[in-house]
């Protein structure tokens, strides 16, 4: 039987329209995993009785939030490489000591899939706790066919074993790895090779590839998307981060989900986002630790009516960040979105860009996911900053404690 | 009779020495609210029975935090005007509002005792929750006699029925109310009546003043010091924020024990400061919100050996932090402070600049005030953000649960 539960007492903001869909005094009911209807207490169906109610004290209720680029499968400590970085060690001195990213791979190689997953479900504890209730999870710190099978397997026991959903992402093509030095062809051919075996283990929802300068061109960004077009597999990309290298328009030629960073996005970049519904997926976090002077072209976006979603980019390098409204925070400091659009971007349309159509609202048929804060509108999630305002997590109409 | 506890198999950073002083498997025995012996559980003497046993569980302890500059106690509410601010609206349209500073000069005088107490308790509590256990609040938003002793009379409340230490300081000169536009010579006039009255209360431990272009000027400053001297009460300057005002020079003059925000200080203020050993503390949140381009002179502040503290300026208008770890993270990421000189501006320096000898370090007494941490090194207070790993927070030996 189907369980019926009625959520009350609540400042409802539904994100279902074009603002912020604020409801006072308003109620939501769930049948199983589901939202059956929203709107004021007053206007409540007689004939909705509930299994279960639960009062919510008057609080402000917004849909959960999505985390849509995260790296979080990981071994290793960066603290201390961080640490010499701000000491003023040069970047030679620091790969000499074993630091960058390659440190990461061997750590994470080094890891059992025990220890992968206990840090990772501490990081995913915590992310949580401030009100995301959808992940999603990046390979790219393994490198190997093994490694990556590893941690796609890690995000994906996070997902069955946490109370929350997890989207997966292999994202072989991270870095080059070291046994592959000056043969980077070599590596793409071994990445495309993988792509298929992942994808039998079910381990697989998207294909990302690093496009950069330091990272992959884009004729190699363009064999790992056609291996994914052969397996149906939807892509994205690490596009336009530090330099335009025309990856936002490849990547939405395949009708990419997103493409993510973006402060170097041309205007035909802009245009093929828009003509390909590929949302852009903002990431201030690493913006403020690199210290980047260039934003994304957020006007011209806006303008273009791309979906704008805003993600942590949790990864130990150039995003340490474990909080998802402190980046929609600085979405609205540093790249001067509207709170609007921020709360937007962490929620609708970040499950958007995770091609979910079913949460990000509160709307009749959508996931009953939801974050419940002791703020009195949801413009203070863009205005108070570096505490923790979320004081209840709902995933499928199942209570989490935080 | 006097307490003795032991605090055991805990990692501590002393931060007693030049460097993080770091004591592997450490013990800390307290009588009454002092450390009376710090070092490896190892030395740890037989003869220092103790009434209460507390294990740490192995985790990271330092000193309690010190939030040295905040603007804590206020009426109203910023987030609408913030949110206008962020969707285009010019000044101009935000000040016919009614937004701005004197809105909440004016919710503040509107607001009962009372409810000023309520709103700053939660504040604080929540600065609390992430290792704070000194705090510094300036009143400023009241503005009239009576009402800045209200807003003063909350702050030493909070001191005396919450477990953390208050300090007091009187700003009267934060702004020109409306009843004196015009006539910023007679408001200071005003303001230095005021003060004997307020320091017959006991409600002053030192004196502010917003010396800029948008605030007063150096003359009127000097008068509002020259208040404060005659009864001989520490002064401290908000200076060269946004302009080179010569603040700086003219508070080290007065023996200043602080002068804040400084991103226009130049080499002269710099040199007063070394001379008179006037601390420099530096407020990353408010830089960060403004978006300033023009960083504090951190280089030469450091070669010149000013300690340098970091605070969060809490306030409803430029930053509405409530996180101190996060300022030391910025500290870093945009001041480019090392690790360790963040973490030593919201501990030792931070003490200093509120003219405190008496905490800030692990030693022999000090107070016992500590702030315990999920985490395996100082160094990664500026490296995760956005989450908060303070675990547990000890104020004067007694423990406070967060
Ligand atoms: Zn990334
Ligand atoms: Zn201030």
């Amino acid at each position: 039987m189907t369980i019926r539960r009625l959520w009350r007492n609540a400042r409802l903001a539904t994100l279902a329209g074009t603002d912020w869909g604020l409801i006072e005094q308003g109620a939501i009911v769930t049948e199983g995993e589901h939202i059956a209807w929203v709107g004021p207490e007053s206007a409540l169906p007689a004939t909705r009785g509930a299994t279960e109610e639960h009062d919510l004290g008057g609080a402000l209720l917004t849909p959960g939030l999505v985390d849509c680029h995260t790296h979080l499968v990981y071994g290793g400590r960066r603290a201390d490489e961080a640490e010499m970085r701000l000491n003023g060690a040069s970047y030679e001195s620091i790969a000499r000591a074993g630091g960058g990213i390659l440190s990461t791979v061997r750590a994470t190689r080094a890891a059992s899939e025990a220890e992968l997953f206990d840090q990772a479900a501490a990081r995913a504890q915590t992310l949580m706790d401030q009100g995301v209730t959808t992940l999603e999870i990046k390979s790219g710190y393994g490198l190997t066919l093994e490694d990556e099978a590893r941690c796609l397997r890690v995000a994906r026991r996070l997902g069955q074993e946490r109370l929350l959903s997890v989207r997966t992402t292999f994202l072989g093509a991270h870095a080059l790895p070291p046994e592959y030095q000056g043969r980077a062809d070599d590596y793409i051919s071994a990445v495309c090779d993988w792509l298929p075996q992942l994808h039998a283990q079910e381990l697989v929802d998207a294909v990302d590839v690093f496009c950069e300068t330091i990272g992959f061109t884009p004729a190699q960004t363009r064999r790992v998307f056609e291996a994914a077009r052969t397996l149906q597999l939807p892509v994205k990309l690490h596009a336009e981060q530090l330099s335009d290298q025309g990856g936002a328009a490849l990547a939405a030629s395949y009708g990419a989900l997103s493409c993510d960073h973006l402060e170097h996005l041309s205007p035909a970049g802009i245009a093929a986002m828009k003509t390909n519904a590929t949302a852009a997926v903002l990431l201030p976090g690493a913006f403020y630790m690199l210290r980047e002077a260039r934003l994304p072209p957020i006007a011209a976006l806006r303008e273009a009516g791309v979906p704008m979603a805003v993600a942590t980019d949790h990864n130990p390098g150039t995003s340490p960040a474990l909080s998802l409204p402190l980046m929609a925070h600085m979405a609205c400091t540093l790249f001067r979105l509207t709170p609007l659009e921020a709360v937007r971007g962490i929620t609708v349309h970040a499950a958007k860009a995770l091609g979910l159509h079913d949460r990000g609202t509160l709307a009749v048929g959508q996931r009953a996911d939801f974050a419940v804060w002791a703020l009195e509108h949801p413009n203070e999630l863009t205005y108070w900053f570096g505490h923790n305002p979320c004081r209840r997590v709902v995933v499928a109409a199942q209570e989490r404690s935080t």
